[in-house]
């Protein structure tokens, strides 16, 4: 260990200009690194533990990451529930997304210096801790100009949104899409990047108390249409002509709500489903496949990201969402800051239906 | 007409050598052509009438078509009821299939002549009329050495069976297909093509008496395996190691059969559904489509015959489908001939449950 604090501590020789309060917090976490963790799947908030922990030498070709930001994932939730289809070895730092400072670099790294801001490439490296040793492929060089909630969270949600967007049916401006859960954090993704591309989204929600502000909220991100369930059924805005049928239908809710938006389809058009709010399955009448041709597809960015580990599309995707974030026509997720050792707050809130369809919770290492 | 009767009295000049029982039969039909109409939407058995029919000439680019066979399909029962997506103008003749014999053709055509056999290439041309006067395009000529049966049944089932196994997954000699409703027509080429191809077939069909008798049956056809929904459920078959899991399913059924033939494909796979014989939906599990990446299409030969009408797929595709049939590697399926004129016996067997699972009841022209 002794090798990585004297390495640490030489950043001040190069960070002469940072304020010396923010020197001190370096070194504080430095010192004294922590992490959560579980040894065995179970309710989250009896199985999570926070701990101190051993931050070994970086080999010539890692680099030593300091978290600043991780979100709490209802998918790390089920992860730590055991009830996720990828299931790391026990015992586990839960964590999946986050965006850290480099403040070490191994002798063969030379495509990042300490100060850099990156994110973790790989699932399942355990972001809930104040340090990461990782090969220097395992991060993403991101522009400190991107947001800290933006790039805490840029691997899942966006990535998803847009590759759902590009990789299912050919879209060009004037096309319709339609989602159900479209305020989920996934679902205000594909709003602002169908804005970005000039495509119309319909977008559908659960009716609630308070639906004017929330409809408000989506229009203003860049929804063409909102709709309740009910509004859905009822609905004329594919009958005055105005709106071209949907081409593609974004699910992540599954039963009844699901089978009203794929009835809006075009045929052949398919129905992506990246998640099943409403715990039904997905109910598709025999005439929808047959005569209408719509196509059912199943999305899952952890497989995704496993095939296309190093591949120019998905360095293109990353560089494209950036650049639509760092220009502010991507915004991050609403959220809110958790400091990491109030973690279980966190943890019940995301446990929750508030933290399914409301803000993310973020913990945040100082 | 009289221009018409003279071209076909004519044909005894070319036919010397047929036995004159036969050309009396052809003199016969020639002199009164009939046909079934119906004009209204309806219950076939009340809106299907016999009339006689009245044979125009032929024009240049034009063929005189005497049939000879036409099946009753499912599908013809409920385009005259009016249930079916492909709704003719009517008045209409109905039937979509059939063989018959070239008996006059038009002066411009070189590709054809008087005698030989022809099944008509498009949906909706009305083959259970004793005679069809088509453009020289509409008909596909066939050996005669094909049998009548699996010559009027060529284009909907075998290509049916055909198109399902070459166009939605890429299998190999080795592979396996799962299927449902394997004793249907579609579902006993399926098995022959594939034995012919060297993939293995899982055959799930219904529990019934006399069920070893079917399963004999569909195993001299070549299926690998026969298992009813019941054995699906617990069988061991994919345990040992020495058969794969299925890469692709056929499903004619839905509901929860279709949900038992799902679970044992392999990641990846799709699941093609070309009928709805439970009037079940299609239930699919959100994590099939997210985890395993299942994919959920539909088949409907009559579009892929519209957007393939020329296409050299479907003419390579004719032309295996009938050498597998002349060397009989592939059967037509179970049948019983009926008189045309006894057309709503073969209309009441079609409606009940015989004709979907049983023979096929074959209208013949004398």
């Amino acid at each position: 260990m002794a090798r990585v604090y004297a390495k640490v501590s030489s950043l001040f020789s190069v960070f002469r200009s940072i304020p010396s309060n923010t020197r001190h917090q370096i070194r504080l976490n430095s010192t004294t690194p922590k992490k959560l963790f579980y040894t065995e799947y179970g309710d989250p908030l009896k199985v999570v533990n926070l701990t101190e922990a051993k931050l070994r030498d970086p080999q010539s070709n890692e680099v030593v990451v300091k978290l600043l930001a991780a979100p709490v994932n209802p998918a790390d939730i089920n992860t730590i529930q055991g009830k996720y289809p990828s299931k790391p070895e026990l015992p586990a730092v839960p964590g999946n997304e986050g965006v850290g400072e480099i403040v070490c670099v191994g002798s063969d790294v030379t495509n990042l210096v300490e100060g850099d801001h990156v994110v973790p490439l790989n699932p399942n490296l355990g972001t809930w801790q104040t340090h990461l040793v990782l090969p220097k492929e395992s991060v993403l060089k991101v522009s400190k100009k991107l947001g800290l909630v933006e790039a805490a969270t840029l691997t899942v949600n966006p990535c998803t949104a847009f590759r759902m967007l590009r990789d299912f049916k050919e879209l060009k401006p004037g096309d319709t899409v339609i989602q159900n859960g479209a305020n989920s954090a996934c679902g205000q993704n594909v709003i602002q990047i169908c804005r970005s591309w000039g495509i119309r989204t319909v977008n559908i929600i659960r009716d609630r108390p308070n639906i004017t502000k929330l409809k408000t909220y989506l229009n203003e991100l860049g929804a063409t249409h909102v709709l309740t369930e009910e509004e859905l059924r009822s609905t004329e805005i594919f009958k005055t002509g105005t709106l071209a049928k949907p081409k593609l239908a974004l699910n992540c809710v599954g039963g009844k709500n699901a089978l009203e938006c794929l009835r809006h389809l075009q045929n052949g058009s398919p129905m992506v489903t990246y998640g099943g709010m409403s715990r039904d399955p997905l109910t598709i009448p025999t005439s929808s496949l047959i005569f209408k041709d719509l196509q059912f597809r199943g999305f899952w960015m952890t497989r995704w990201s496993k095939e296309n580990a190093t591949s120019a599309d998905r360095f293109e995707m990353f560089s494209e969402l950036i650049s639509m974030m760092t220009s502010n026509e991507l915004k991050g997720p609403a959220y809110e800051m958790v400091d990491f050792q109030d973690y279980q707050e966190a943890l019940i809130n995301t446990l929750t239906i508030k933290g399914m369809i409301g803000k993310k919770y973020i913990l945040k290492f100082n």
